[in-house]
């Protein structure tokens, strides 16, 4: 008799990096506290969950099972120091583009997305970055703070140009923030939502790195996570956004925000679940 | 002086069984764990519940305070024991149909339905099944085992034939039996719901086994429940779909999948309740 | 085939009010809001999940299926008039005990104590009242009105005279109602619990009327209540008192203040069930 | 070194009565219990969480930096004696609509609209009310209590006249109340939410109090309430809704029925506390 | 610069199982429903608690560090099949003890403890089973069935003989499996506690399978768990229990019903994750 | 008609600093997360359920009616920078203390305390910490970092000489962290408590801070905390220590790491703020 032993992996993931176009990875950054509050459970918990959905998907008439992708787990980070933690994910990012795999990083808050987008790059020279969120997240600085959840997509516009930003679903900002990403980066808010079926078309040639923080969707469907934001976008609107990307050539990948602690339902982790299969789906 | 006592019970029900037309019973199969988990408390919330919402419903100007309809209870089941219950449950669905009720079946689990639909087939020659649900419950058997929540409707369709089930709001299935389904039944994907309004009408003159599984429902609805799936309907859609039954000649329906200790809101629970009372009124 | 239906009853209880020594009641008082909060589900759950409890007790050696007693079912209430509430409560519980019955009631709130120790009193002429509470309950009024939850005991003691008003567990008072009561009943703090001990013996000729606010135990172990009240006893300690009282002539008990909103693991309700088991066993 | 201490207030405000032309205030009526249950802490948590919003609207394009609004606390109230408390509440309102203010009042239940509208009447002789609502509260009396949060409005409609009254979103009522609403007031059910778009102009020159209950919203979104009415609006729509409102005349408002206790994830004191921003913004 | 990644793993493990002495291994059956209720959840909860405590114990003055041991992950179990589990989980726990391990199992439910007391017997021939437990579980049948969670010491104590099964902290048994029990095996009630002084020292020479049933502790101390018992243990007198078996040869453990669904506070979890601490420790 | 308004402040608390010998303040420092998660919302949730406890203390015969002291709110703290934040604590400290008040300050998290002890110091040469907490909290550094939650009472010795700390209830530490404070500070576990009682004489003459972590308490008491510990103190036995201090000559104290947001029964912050109560009355 044989016995299989598994650990708490992504449905239907492998363990086979090697022959992987899409890997995933937590990066469970949540340089606060030292133990419970946030996003730091937010991989473990996607990846427990998948376990309650189906290999195949009714929207792609795609199925995991079909595919070679692996779960890498989660990214050891030196707790408490943020700088150091930025350098490890922007070095482990940079790794993985250079593999030429297409990943998908599950956070963790989404300060995670600087060094990842960073990394990306590296990689791509002409890189265009597509952000989900009820926030901007272009603050300049937070409470004095050049690297915080709240002035992500500030330092990435750095690195990638602001012009190569869009940004959809916001509905939360500074005044100065709102302002300098209307004048700089591409943003959308979650009234002018139909815009992005206009926007999609003009980006199918370009290397596209994907973020997406949860709290895009409604707390509704959404109630686990760090700041909810009523106001939001359905499941089934944001499900449906994501299938309208099938013929953009995205080369990488974040979900960020879970914090399962605030949804005793699970189904915040189990919409970022889903996202990841179709995902996987679209990548793989 | 004169005094009242009442056990839990449906809003407005009596206990007049002779005069009644729709009849509610619990069917609380939940054949696993002993205690707790599951949709074995959904009747007894579902009655709770009831007395939050008023006898009248402003969808269709009625009040349940003009119809008799009984409240017969909780069936008793020997736990633990599939095949005995599911024996019991099709002769008490038997003897309701014979009778010449309306039940309206409060689950417990989806598996239910199938001893109903097979005690309603042997009333009703030419039955049809209606069935809401984000999982198409089709495989022909689940880890071996052919009776299961997630074979259910492949049992029933093989009760009333394939052709007469009609299926919408699936999200989440194998790719089997998706397969199965498209070439045998009639499925309806949640991104195709809009096909319920040319399907009502063809179904006018048949006799209807209605089953509804509350995850049809979007989770931020109708978060308590076992198998939650993103991407799902409102709770306002599906009160219209509801209401656009009414020239239906439905012979019995079920509500399942009810699971009280996920959602401490009770608005799965409440939201079966309206649904519950909606159906009295339409078929009272 | 039979089939047996049932309503959410005490585990093991029967309909038989005739033959029955013990009966229960629901006295689902909650004369403030319509739906909802507090104590108004405590009967309710509290029958629920007795279900989870055996009917064999190894603490006394004696089960259930060999005890006749009855489930009334919940006394209906017209809700929002206090003042007509207390008076069906009051002629209840003077049926109840014309009938020769010893009635467990199951709160609502504790106000109900009122009436149904004036009911006993009728009864009873030289009627002692046991009390458990984390509260003294003895307020002349609050906020100006004479019936309420903190003035119960109050209005209790001015039936039966406070002489034979024994009150246990006590932590929380206004100054002005402790001093009434250390000068009027016999209130004996938390801090000297081990009294009871003392005290128990001289009552055992007494007719004793039982009141148990849930809330006398620590919200550790009883958090379902509405005011709880750090400091207070172990389910074990509680526990223990109950089975203390085997020699005692009790003819009637309640429990009351179970809030189960407040604690989704149900041990609040579970702790209580198992409270009237061994009450049953005692005096059934 | 300078400190500053701060009690909880309302993201923004001012202690500045003098100067604020909006003020806030929170009326905790909850006549019915004493501790926890129900909107009782409604005002508290929604200023609470209002430190998760931004200052800056996205969709005025304002911000709350640039007006000065004072947020007064909440007003005392002698607890369990209902007429004295509509007393006080109504002297409060006139009070401050004497002092020209335009108050956004925060509930509490929703029998404080009563004595806050027939304050605003005194002020303001040809007054609409705009009524935002799951259930009509049109009843005379609720189980013989004139004053109720389920008779709230036709108090309110006793004053003002009836056909001054506007309520939307309505889905729940008895049958009396609502042909005396079809009959008497302006009632709108939630099936028809786009008269709404009808009628806004038509109160353009009017002088308008707003009642919001926010159970006019639906469970999914906004669980933390006390009786939930599934199939309600989405917070976009609401939001939306409160935007469409930038040319009445609101004299004043009401934001009533916040529960916090039904709502681990804070969504539904989130969703009062953006709603406020907005009107602060709209009106100040 | 070198990555660290890793998976969900009890603090402080390796993957070196050919080193360790000491290894511990999930055994997630839960044969009842196929997503979220019950234990099935517990071993993932208790390794990502495990990280909120620290390796070293005031204790024992002992650290985690200085020991190697190994953890296995999670059994892999043909879902709905019972037989077919518990045979994988026989052999599973054979080849563990041929390999000269002393296990640690994570349950699931307290079936698994039958195969796993069974693969020890073949390794060990006088072999003691010490249990703690709230239930006897000694019936010879529930509901018919041979396996159940309800009848897991009867079956093993078929095995090993009953007079070597030592079971302590019963609270809970239909009368007939606790008389079986009074009259076969050791069964000692909650409140005989102090007896398990005078055991311990009588089994110093024995081989000891130790299972645990986290409900053994009072719900206030472990309410995630499905059936909870009020009247347990503390926390602090279990650990006191389990440090004091440091001179036992102890061959293999479990610890079993931990479902972290029903535990916000996860306190249930990490209770048992302290005590799988402590073994180590004794153990390793 | 007179009004009166009010912010959330501590049940019987006065705005008169001037003539209050014991003084409240929150110190909300929670330097990780913007919103939401930890003990940020501590020192609100401790004043707004201290309403639902009494002014009296039956353990003490005395009344907050009788005492003046001064609910300041809370302190103002540059959110992220904590550095800034520690020094505004220790000048807020220092005022504090030089204006003679006995203060209790609200956490927040436990690293609040270095710069109030070092406040102290300022002002009392000879100053004693007497600490009680699950955690030794005596790290040099965590994670790199001087300043953190774990290294709060490294800190603190280092300034009133390691002699000066007494600990009481530890039952966490890291291995160095326990052997240094086995050498240098006065460090007792959990399972020495008794000592605590041979300790308090000998402190009798000294000046004493007071620095309470609320895990100190077992999480079946205490759920709402940031890194619960099973195995603490009961609620009853940690009320019971606060009362011996009576002779104790404490100038100050702080309740720290209160999370509201896991404990849904609020019986966390109701036992800090029936803690705070008792110290009032001893203190004031």
């Amino acid at each position: 008799m044989n016995f299989k032993l598994y650990k708490n992996s992504f449905l239907c993931s492998s363990e086979d990096y090697l022959n992987s176009k899409v890997v995933l990875a937590g990066i469970p950054l949540d340089f606060t506290v030292s133990f419970k509050p946030g996003s730091r459970f937010g991989p473990s918990k996607i990846r427990e969950v998948s376990s309650g959905l189906e290999e195949y998907s009714v929207y792609q008439n795609k199925n995991l099972f079909n595919k070679v992708f692996c779960d890498m787990g989660d990214l050891e980070l030196p707790f408490g120091n943020v700088d150091k933690c930025i350098d490890i994910i922007f070095e482990f990012g940079k790794k993985v583009f250079q593999d030429d795999k297409i990943p998908i990083f599950l956070g963790g808050e989404h300060l995670i997305s600087f060094p990842l987008i960073k990394a990306a790059k590296e990689m791509y020279d002409e890189l265009v970055v597509l952000h989900f969120d009820a926030h901007a997240d272009m603050r300049d600085d937070y409470m004095g703070e050049k690297l915080s959840h709240a002035t992500v997509m500030r330092r990435a516009g750095e690195v990638i140009e602001f012009k190569n930003l869009y940004q959809f679903g916001i509905r939360s900002g500074s005044e100065d923030e709102i302002l300098f990403a209307k004048e700089n980066s591409n943003i959308f808010f979650i009234y002018e939502m139909e815009k992005l079926f206009e926007v999609l078309p003009k980006l199918q040639n370009k290397k596209i790195y994907l973020s997406i923080d949860i709290d895009v969707v409604d707390p509704a469907f959404a109630p686990g996570t760090g700041t909810p934001e009523p106001g939001g976008l359905t499941s089934s609107q944001f499900l449906e956004i994501i299938l309208k990307m099938k013929d953009l050539d995205i080369i990488g990948a974040d979900i960020v925000e879970v914090s399962p602690y605030y949804d005793i339902s699970d189904r915040t982790s189990l919409l970022a679940a889903k996202i990841v299969r179709e995902l996987i789906l679209l990548l793989g």
